[in-house]
């Protein structure tokens, strides 16, 4: 396809040793050549591709130097979006980078929108829609795990899989296609719906198993949404600074209009825990006096885990009763802290009220059963069988929804053919089906949906 | 010299399109050859210098693939640090950026220093220490200005100053040598005291021009200082509020432990203005009532401008007396603001308070008198003389020091010449004054001031 050059800045924005501008497009060549000035005077133009050079930008009106710049230049069709694309790699800093971004811009580079460079790689067709998407999450990727998952996706091993459904479905339709239209034999109608039976039964158990990894998938690519409660001096801060300690907190920033927000990530092996409202826990340890008010009750209703802290040196006061009834029904740990103060909370009321919920003693001050909470929150939500690195997980929501539809849609052609509605008709969602799996990858969605899937991704990729 | 190999993450952190870590060292390509799978399995140790690779990293005990990469291959000695470089360009995101820096740390090297890579370009002769700060100058420039300032330091334009200056007092000093070690002549005496009185007073009025920079140098470097002040609804937010819209302002946050530190840079006519505790003007516009406080009061004398806003509609209450009185002897513009309203403002007192300062008028609400307002703002400490781009500005506070040194130490000599002091004594000053001056440029400093300049870069620099 044809396209214009576009660029931006591909580094995040700060203060960083080197800062890259990236051009894309037939024309990223020449306008890069325009303004940049080898000291022994070569073009680009003339260079090989895959190929590094150094010299200045220069302004091309005044003459004045810009900046001192590495620029690596790499021709269609082996780049990232299979145009050229020229990288120039200027000292890190605000300044340097937006000025170079604006030579560029004035010279005839349009300025790119979030996720063009990606979006061009999917509609020049290096990658599929599920391998792009895996792009930003490789980006976004809070753990190891996540990372692996990402990429497995973006190495196209979710697309395959899609892949052989989709050939499976198709193959079906085909040979149904070729038996009606030649009836030669009486037993042909009932030959076909047999087979779409069982190859509609494969596919739908085939999309079972992804959708069984999509909750684990979820979590390890958006986090574990996680609230620590209790009472006032229980132990929540000395908990999170325990979590934070051992994990290497990732604090992302999102910068707004008016303030800040500040998410907190810990890696507890492996699970993303995202913390929620740890900065109220930090300052005022007053999470509890707010548990009557609504938002709470909503931040409450959002988490994937809750972390409930109570005092075994005290009797089970009707406050923690008040909690435990407001996590009910939610995946909870509780765990039992001061275990080196003499024990008085009364455990059998606790074990009732926790029923099927896990429990962990914990000595925060001693440092002591912050590895058995480890372990249980890790096991509540893997059950030990992450480590096989090769399992492909769906973690991304657009393809969820997709495989539930899809899913919903192949079901209904089994039924169908089992309650014995002409073949004609079955394949009709079976074909759908095959439509709608070929959404994850992008062979059958519209432009307005891609549009609206790259415009989620950071500028310059 | 021969330094270990040495590497890290020399993109900023963040979510971004591309990060980079980069090696540098005898062993940076065979790291990353060891852990580098390109499809073709060609070894970067065979490829040429200055060329780009596609590949994947992979983990060498679990064959298991790390990241996607393109790997930039740069031999010595034409590279940053003039020994071997190897850039590998990964997929932005914290997690796959780490993991990339972990892989090469595990395979040998060794985890740089901030400023180590700006440290062996110096330490290998490459660039001088002027121009190794000019580097973290450049990466930290708020305007355009700043940065260009920053860009002639790097390319060498102090340096050959500061050097034509050593050069002329070695020479002075040389020929003092041969004229004592051969005194064939009676009048050679005489003769060589006039010839260092001459060069000794040429070197410093050239360093006395110098140091006339040095005051726009320090304030394109650094930033100016700014505070607003004035009595509650004058219009203090508005004038932030139209400073800030109309030069877009650049906002770095400083993560810090407990709270992030926001600072706020506005770029005016190429004059960036720091402008101080700008959230407590926007949140609570009680400025005023703090300035009985010391830490206010403190604000206000590190200021290096204040913009004091009164309002035209009234008389000038006892207040706004008080402020004038706070601020004397600082450099001040008096913001008369609200002029679409009747006039009560007494004008023959303001001008009796402001003396020789300047005095600007403004309808914030219409928004009128901006304009002039910023050019008040430029033309106070650049009276229009900026715009000679070649002009070197010093910026750097450890130059300025050194050239105030330089200039009291040249001036001993003078005075002791024309006192009649002995030549052989006045030689040590202008010993001691070529000392100095080599500081500025590295030529003369000592191990652990060197340390401790670069200590100051950021990471991957």
């Amino acid at each position: 396809m044809h396209f214009d050059t576009i660029a931006a800045i591909s580094t995040p924005m700060g203060e960083g040793a080197i800062a890259i501008v990236r051009l894309s497009g037939d024309e990223a060549v020449q306008i890069v050549d325009y303004i940049f000035r080898s000291p022994s005077g070569k073009k680009l133009k003339e260079e090989k591709s895959h190929t590094i050079h150094y010299g200045h930008l220069t302004d091309p009106i005044s003459g004045e130097i810009v900046e001192e710049v590495m620029v690596s230049l790499m021709k269609a069709p082996k780049t990232f979006t299979r145009e050229d694309v020229v990288e120039v790699n200027c000292h890190g800093g605000l300044v340097t980078v937006k000025r170079v971004l604006q030579l560029v811009l004035k010279e005839g580079a349009r300025l790119a929108e979030p996720g063009e460079f990606t979006k061009r790689a999917f509609l020049n067709g290096r990658v599929d829609l599920s391998q792009a998407e895996a792009v930003m999450d490789l980006i976004r990727a809070k753990t190891d795990r996540a990372m692996n998952v990402a990429l497995n996706q973006m190495e196209g091993k979710l697309s395959r899989l899609v892949g052989e459904l989709r050939q499976a479905l198709l193959e079906t339709l085909a040979q149904v296609e070729v038996n009606i239209d030649y009836p030669e034999y009486d037993d042909v109608e009932e030959m076909t719906v047999p087979l779409m039976i069982e190859k509609s039964t494969w596919v739908k158990s085939e999309i079972d198993k992804l959708l069984h990894t999509s909750s684990q998938g979820k979590i390890l690519r958006e986090g574990l949404s996680t609230v620590i409660i209790g009472r006032p001096n229980v132990g929540k801060s000395s908990l999170l600074n325990s979590l934070v300690q051992e994990n290497k907190a990732i604090v992302t920033h999102i910068a707004g209009t008016t303030r800040d927000i500040i998410e907190e990530y810990v890696n507890v092996r492996g699970v993303p825990l995202r913390l929620v409202d740890t900065a109220g826990i930090r300052e005022t340890e007053d999470i509890v006096e707010r548990i009557g008010v609504e938002r709470s009750r909503q931040v409450l209703k959002e988490a994937d885990l809750i972390l409930l802290v109570l005092d075994s040196s005290e009797e089970l006061p009707e406050e923690d009763i008040r909690l435990f009834e407001a996590v009910s029904g939610m995946d909870t740990i509780v765990v039992i802290n001061k275990t080196d103060l003499p024990q008085k909370i009364n455990l059998p009321k606790v074990m009732e009220l926790v029923g099927n919920g896990k429990v962990v003693t914990t000595s925060l001050l001693k440092d002591e059963g912050v590895d058995e909470l480890e372990e249980a929150i890790a096991g509540l939500f893997f059950e030990g069988n992450i480590e096989s690195g090769d399992l492909t997980y769906v973690s991304n929501a657009r393809h969820i929804a997709l495989l539930h539809n899809a899913r919903a849609t192949i079901e209904d052609a089994i039924n169908a053919a089992e309650a014995g509605v002409p073949v004609d008709m079955i394949q009709i969602d079976v074909t759908r089906t095959w439509e709608i799996l070929g959404e994850i990858i992008g062979d059958t969605v519209q432009e307005s949906l891609i549009n609206q899937l790259f415009a989620q991704f950071c500028l310059g990729k």
